[in-house]
C-alpha cells in the first residue's frame, strides 16, 4: 500500500490463524480508529497447529493450551471483529468487496485494505476408501481433535502414509500412546527437505524405536474392516497392513482458491505472488502466511515454503502495510527443526539435492563431531551437512541431526545464509565454547573448515 | 611469513597447551619434511583447561580425561619433538635462536619460524599471607590437581576471591563436592564483561543455590588457621570469613615476558600485536592464543579477549603461515558461554558497559521470552538483552541468561556481529520453530524486534 487507510477505514482479514491474527493485531496497534474484521471459516482463531502431535501424544493435553487467545479476546482487548465459521465466498479487489458467508447468511462486505491469510490445506488423496472412517488428515485443530478422540476410543494400529515432518511427528506422537506404527512414502528416502544420507539417520531412529518403515511404497487405497464403515488395512505395494487409524500426510497446498477467483497472481506452486511488502498484484489486497510466496535467500527468486515462523513474521508486515505502512519482508531460508523421538533434526537452506534442482554447481562436507566437550558426560554426536557453491564457496545450506544442541544451532547457519557468507566466513565466526555446551570446535566450525578446505574459499 | 619455510627448516613452538599443539600439528599436517620441537614448561600438552572446574567437581572424574593427546602421541603420530618441563629463556629473532631451559641444562636451537604460544597466567595478588597453604590460583593442570586434593582432604569452607566466570564456574563445581561457598567480588556486580542487569540475574541463582555472594568487597589479606601454615581466614570489607581453601579468580594476565624481552612489540593489555596473519612485529616470529592480541569483529581494533576456541583458530593459522602458508584469522566477537548451576550464560560482542567505554553511542533492549512454546511442557524464560548503535541500528553486542538454550542460540548473534548486521537485519533471520524447542518468536527474533522499534533501523 502505498497511501495511508483513510480515517475510520476498514480492514478486513480472511483467515485467523498465524498470519491473519498477527496480521490484524498489528494493523490495530498501528491504527486505534480503523474497523478490523476477521473472518475464520474454523471454530478457533490463533492457534498452535504445530503443536497437534504434542496435543494428540498427550505431551500438551488440553486443547485450550494450543490457543495463544481466543476470539473473546481479541474482540475485547485488541477492538478485532473476529467472525468464526465464517467463509470469505468471492472478492472483487477493484470495487474492494468481499462476500462472507455464515450459518446467518451471505453478505457483502466493503474494504479499504484486505489481506488474505487463508492457509494451505492438507493434500487428500484420491485413492479408493480414502473417505473411510478412521482416514485423516492433520491441518487444523478440528482434525486434531478428531485423530486424538480415535486414538482414545482405542485405536491400537496405525499407518501413516507419507514421512515428511508431520508424519514423523506423528509416527513419535502415536508410539508414545501406545500404538503400533507403520509410516510408508513413496519416495525412495523420508524428509524430501533433506538428502537421503542426513533422513538416514532419522530413519534409523524410527526403526530403533519399534516404527515400521516402507519407503519407496505406492499406497494403492483403503479397505474396510469388520463394520464395513471403518477403516481396516491399508493396501501399498501389493500388500496389506493392517490398521485402525490412517494418517494421510502427503504435504499441503496453498489455499489460494480465493484470490486466484478474483483474478490475483499465483506461482507455479499455485501460491499467491507478493512483492517484499506483502501486497499482491492487486494493490489493495494483501497477503501473508501459507497461502502466498517469499523471496528466497540463496536463491533470491520466490519460493513456497509454508511455515509458521513466516506467517507470524509476514502476517505482521501485510498488517502494518495494509494501514499505510512500508515495511518489507526480509525473506526466508525454509529454517525448520523437528524433535523425532530423542533427535533434533533441522535444516536451512537449500539441500544437495535442491541446489542441484536449482542449477546450481553444489558441494558439500558432511561431518560429525560432539555435541559437548568429550571429557563432558553425555555427549552425543552431531551429523553437520554443509552445502556450498563449488567456485565461489557461497554457503547454501545447512542440516544437522543429534540428540541435543541441533534445533537452534541451525540459527548460526541461517543467519550465515541471510548474510550471504562462504564457508570460510562462516569458520570465521566466533562460536561459544564451554565444555557442557560445545566442544572447542563447534560442530558447525568444524564443517566449515572442512568445506573451507574443499573449496579453498 | 612471506616466504615459504626451506625444505627440512626448523619450527619452534613455545607453549603446548590449545594454540601451541594446534599451530605445530598443522605445520606438520602441510610440512611432512620440516622439524618441529615444541617446548612445555608444565608436565602436560593439549589439555582442556576449561574442564578443570568440572575435574574438581568430580564431574570428569579422572585428570586424563582432560587430555586430549598426550605428548607420546604427539611425538608418535605426528612426529612433534614434544619437549615436557621445558622452558624458552630468551629468543633473538634476527639470529633466530631460541635458548631453552630443562632439568638437563640449557641449550641453544636455531629456528626458521617460531611460535609463540606462552597463553596466560592467573593474576597473584600481592597481599598478606596470599602464599598460605590452601590459597590457590587455578589456570593450569597442575593448579587443578592440587585444588581438588585440598577438597577431597576435607576441606569445607571455601572463598572465592573474583567474580568472573571462572570463580562462578568454581563456585558451583565446590558447592557440588559439598563445601560452604563465599564468592568475593571488589566491583559491584560479578561477570563483568556482562552488564549489571544480567549478571544480577546470575547472582540471584548463586544466592538460590546457598553460596554466599559479597560484591563491592575488597580482599585485604589471608590468615593463618589453627595450624598456622594453611589459610584459616579470608580478610574481607573490615571482615574475618573462614575459609580453608581460597581460590584467587582475579583474572588473567597475557604471559608474554619472553616475547616482550626479544623487543617484540605489545599493545596496551600487555599481549602480543600481531597482524591478521598472527606474525609478531618480527617476521620470523609468530603468536597465537592468549599470549596475543586479536582484531575484535565489533570495534575493529585489536583486543585482548582469551579463550580457548580463539587459541584454537589462531594456533593452526599460526602454524599455517609459520611454514609459508597465508591465512588470515578472522577476528572475535569475544562470544563466550558458562554454566552456572541450572543456568546458561552466555556473551558476544560488546555490552553496554563496554561500548560506552569504546565511545559508541549505544542503546540496548532487554527482554525475556520462552525457551519452548508455551503450550510445551518445560518452557523457561530466556533474558535477552541485545545492545546496538543508536542511529545506525548496527548491531553491537549481545548477551543471555536462561535454563536452557541459550548456549548456543548465542552464536547466531555472533554470527550477526561477523556479518556487520543491524538490528532489522538480525529480526529478518530465518530462524527455526519447533515447539519443543523454541516459541514461533524466537526469544533472539523477539529482542531484535524490540531494538527495530526502538532504532528504525
Amino acid at each position: 500500500m502505498a497511501s495511508a487507510m483513510r480515517e475510520g477505514g476498514r480492514l478486513v482479514v480472511v483467515g485467523g490463524v498465524a498470519a491473519g491474527m498477527s496480521a490484524a493485531s498489528r494493523a490495530r496497534r498501528l491504527r486505534p480508529d480503523i474497523e478490523i474484521v476477521a473472518v475464520e471459516k474454523g471454530d478457533d482463531v490463533s492457534y498452535g497447529a504445530c503443536s497437534l502431535p504434542y496435543f494428540i501424544a498427550d505431551v500438551v493435553p488440553e486443547r485450550d493450551a494450543l490457543i495463544a487467545h481466543d476470539a473473546a479476546f481479541f474482540r475485547r482487548e485488541r477492538r478485532i471483529d473476529v467472525r468464526l465459521r465464517t467463509e470469505a465466498m468471492a472478492l472483487d479487489p477493484r470495487k474492494r468487496t468481499v462476500t462472507l458467508r455464515a450459518s446467518e447468511g451471505e453478505q457483502a462486505l466493503a474494504f479499504d485494505a484486505l489481506v488474505i491469510a487463508t492457509g494451505a490445506r492438507a493434500v487428500r488423496v484420491p485413492l479408493p476408501g480414502a473417505d473411510l472412517d478412521g482416514v485423516f488428515t492433520l491441518r487444523t485443530l478440528e482434525d486434531g481433535e478428531a485423530l486424538k478422540r480415535r486414538v482414545s476410543q482405542g485405536a491400537r494400529r496405525a499407518t501413516i502414509v507419507g514421512g515428511g515432518y508431520i508424519g514423523l511427528e506423528m509416527a513419535e506422537a502415536l508410539a508414545a500412546r501406545g500404538l503400533a506404527v507403520s509410516v510408508v512414502e513413496l519416495l525412495p528416502s523420508l524428509l524430501s527437505t533433506y538428502d537421503a544420507d542426513m533422513s538416514e539417520l532419522v530413519e534409523r531412529k524410527l526403526l530403533d524405536k519399534g516404527v515400521e518403515v516402507r519407503k519407496g511404497t505406492k499406497v494403492e487405497g483403503f479397505e474396510p474392516g469388520a463394520d464395513g464403515r471403518s477403516v481396516g488395512c491399508v493396501l501399498a505395494g501389493g500388500q496389506r497392513l493392517p490398521a485402525d487409524l490412517v494418517l494421510v500426510a502427503v504435504g499441503i497446498r496453498p489455499a489460494s482458491e480465493l484470490a486466484r477467483a478474483a483474478g490475483i497472481e499465483t506461482g507455479p506452486s499455485g501460491a499467491i505472488k507478493v512483492d517484499a511488502r506483502q501486497v499482491t498484484s492487486e494493490p489493495a489486497v494483501l497477503a501473508a502466511g501459507d497461502c502466498c510466496e517469499a523471496m528466497h535467500v540463496v536463491t533470491r527468486r520466490p519460493a513456497w515454503i509454508p511455515l509458521g515462523t513466516t506467517a507470524n513474521k509476514q502476517g505482521r508486515i501485510a498488517g502494518e502495510n495494509a494501514v499505510g505502512g512500508n515495511r518489507a519482508f526480509g525473506g526466508i531460508a525454509g529454517t525448520n527443526a523437528t524433535k523425532v523421538f530423542d533427535l533434533e533434526v533441522a535444516g536451512t537452506g537449500l539441500s544437495s539435492e535442491a541446489a542441484r534442482r536449482e542449477g546450481l554447481d553444489a558441494d558439500s562436507v558432511r561431518i560429525a563431531a560432539p555435541s559437548r566437550s568429550p571429557a563432558y558426560p553425555g555427549a552425543s554426536p552431531i551429523a553437520v551437512k554443509l552445502v556450498f557453491e563449488r567456485g565461489s564457496g557461497r554457503l547454501l545450506g545447512g542440516q544437522m541431526v543429534g540428540r541435543e544442541g541441533v534445533a537452534k544451532r541451525i540459527d548460526t547457519i541461517a543467519a550465515a545464509l541471510h548474510a550471504g557468507m562462504t564457508v570460510s566466513q562462516l569458520a570465521d565466526v566466533d562460536m561459544s565454547y564451554a565444555p557442557p555446551f560445545s566442544p572447542v570446535w563447534d560442530p558447525v566450525l568444524v564443517a566449515a573448515s572442512e568445506a573451507q578446505k574443499k573449496t579453498g574459499r
